[in-house]
């Protein structure tokens, strides 16, 4: 095994700044209902780390998940003798899985068929679903997953989680391959990260049903990602100094997706023109974000930052007239209001994750306030900064 | 003088339930600088009264508002005198005075130009306008105006004021006339509620400079009215409980309205679909009202209320992603919603009164807590009824 050098693979968090991670996810879940469609949306990774640690070797297939207290392992032995029950998935051409061996893999691992077993479960069934069809025989090998990220706060821990796997997972299929000789955007450590985010996006589907792939995309390219009409493309966007805000009040995606859904069938003449005015939120976002990448002065920047706030302010309202805010996102968002910083809700709203984007100056009396105040109600809080590298390799 | 009858005449305040004295104050003080224009909104009355308590005869012409702090006397003669340099207006048609009367009154009452010294001055100017043109000769008389409405916070205190003086004046210059002997919607205590809502709209016209013509109609007819297209009308809408709250913020109407416009300058692709979301919004609104006028049974009441409820908090998410909602407003708003009630702010925004709409059945308990907590919080509450009568003699 000459994969030894290759011990960490980091994956960063997706993140939306100014367009809707809200919106997207409801979009996306509902897709199938056909009650919201999807429309456009922006993503920024998030400064806060997956790591994987692949260690080579041994007798057995282990898996350390601390985070959802997951440590387990499997004598090689018992992974071989699914992989042939399977019809030896992966010796073919790195296919995915058939419904038929995910169920097999679910027997295996002792899961239930549907939900299968929460977070624990989901992670799980995605590491042995890309494992199987990843490798081209089962190898044995340690693999343990930290986060910097809070797991189901809807920040793509998930995805982070599914990347750093798949990269891994191709690094162990490839072993002894050299690294590609033409460094490019596409590929990375000898990998590419088509494949990465492919293979992730695959992972997304067990764990989120019609995923939209934008999670799995910022993840595996960092920095910033435009979504629209299905496709993901790389935007030069620069670095967002925000504070991350967790409520800490548990959000039903499932619940909000139904309301959103409801309202817009009572009163589609009303929520139609908001879903206008939010695409049209989501591109001059973009037209901004672009600005303040080439902003040649501090004066430049700062009305850059001033144009982007107040989409944020006015992102945050159109939000809370859908019906997807909720008592703990407005505090925040006054309290930030307070200090004279703007915050909307991330993720699907109703509880969950909020961010309170800073400016080029902003005080820092005013964030350290800000953040205290939070903290003083509650809140859990990090300062972070959007816009990170994607996967990369130490 | 046989007018001793008519001893108190009491107009009504205009009130927006779900549409938007906000949008509607944003748009028409704004119409002259086509930044917002003018589209359609509904008004109720209000049930906190202002009463107008005349009493003819004496050697004076006497004006008594203690809201204002007006309590000011004038020879008859030296009204006389006036009056004859004005050229005798009310003498011949009850013609609305010229710019050049009006600012030989102005120098009578020792008033500045422009603006011509605040609420008082306002007050004495229209009052003296009404009395010079609607009278056909001078006549002493005291009129005492006092209200339960507060001043300058977009409650339309101002029309209330100007409905109680056309009814007085026009009564005081048909003196001796008998009431009519048929009466109908259009007449009131012997006078044409028409003309009474025409001239209020004359004394509005000093005061706001270009009234939309919705607060002298409610005042006047009472109950609701719809405006659209320049045209009142009025709505058969059963009365709805609210609390009516004060935030005890100024506002400057002004600088709201200079700021949406603003607003939509820069923005117009994500401001003008919030405008027709709200369109949209207000007709729903109407079509709710007279859904509940006719509910049939308690349940189909609290069928409509809930409705009426979405669109409360629709509306003010709408109002707030404009940018004209405050700190001071989504407090309350918070307040509201923690106890399961619904609210909105009224007037222009940005500060001054908010409301909060309550149900058929809303819990005693919840209103009684969440008027307690808003007291706490150093709100000023009313509890009260929109769609009381309107101009009423006794």
């Amino acid at each position: 095994m000459k994969t030894t050098w290759i011990r960490e693979i980091k994956g960063n968090s997706p993140f939306s700044p100014v367009h809707f991670l809200a919106f997207l996810s409801l979009s996306v879940t509902n897709r199938c209902a056909g009650l919201v469609g999807v429309r456009e949306a922006q993503g920024h990774s998030l400064d806060l780390r997956t790591t994987l640690t692949l260690t080579p070797g041994g007798a057995r297939l282990e898996l350390d998940l601390p985070e959802v207290e997951i440590q387990q392992a499997w004598p090689l032995q018992d992974v071989e003798a699914l992989w042939e029950r399977l019809g030896r998935p992966g010796e073919k051409c790195a296919a995915p899985l058939t419904e038929a061996q995910v169920a097999q893999v679910r027997d295996f691992l002792g899961l239930p068929e549907d939900p299968p077993g929460g977070p624990r479960g989901l992670a799980l069934l995605s590491f042995f679903q890309l494992y199987l069809a990843i490798l081209p025989r089962p190898v044995p090998a340690t693999l343990r997953v930290t986060s910097q990220l809070p797991t189901g706060a809807g920040l793509g821990s998930s995805a982070a989680y599914a990347v750093c796997l798949s990269a891994a997972l191709l690094r162990l299929a490839e072993r002894g391959s050299a690294p590609d000789s033409v460094p490019s955007a596409e590929v990375s450590g000898g990998l590419s990260l088509k494949e990465v985010s492919g293979w992730a996006f695959r992972s997304e589907q067990i764990v989120h049903g019609t995923p939209s792939g934008i999670d799995n995309s910022i993840c595996t390219y960092g920095g910033a990602v435009s979504f629209k009409a299905g496709c993901c493309s790389p935007l030069g966007a620069p670095p967002l100094r925000v504070l991350l805000v967790n409520t800490r009040v548990p959000r039903s995606t499932k619940a909000l997706v139904a309301a959103v859904g409801a309202r817009r069938s009572r009163l589609p003449e009303v929520v139609e023109p908001v879903l206008d005015a939010m695409d049209a939120l989501a591109e001059r976002a973009l037209q901004t974000l672009s600005e303040l990448s080439s902003a040649a002065s501090p004066q430049q920047q700062d009305e850059a930052y001033a144009a982007l706030h107040e989409l944020v302010d006015i992102n945050q309202a159109l939000l809370a007239s859908l019906g997807v805010s909720h008592a703990s996102l407005e505090r925040l968002v006054g309290v930030a209001a307070a200090h004279g910083l703007h915050a909307k809700l991330t993720g699907a709203g109703g509880g969950g994750l909020g961010m309170v984007v800073l400016g080029r100056d902003t005080a820092p009396e005013a964030v350290d306030k800000c953040r205290g105040e939070l903290e003083a109600q509650g809140y859990q809080v990090w300062q972070t900064t959007l816009g990170a590298p994607g996967l990369t390799f130490h």
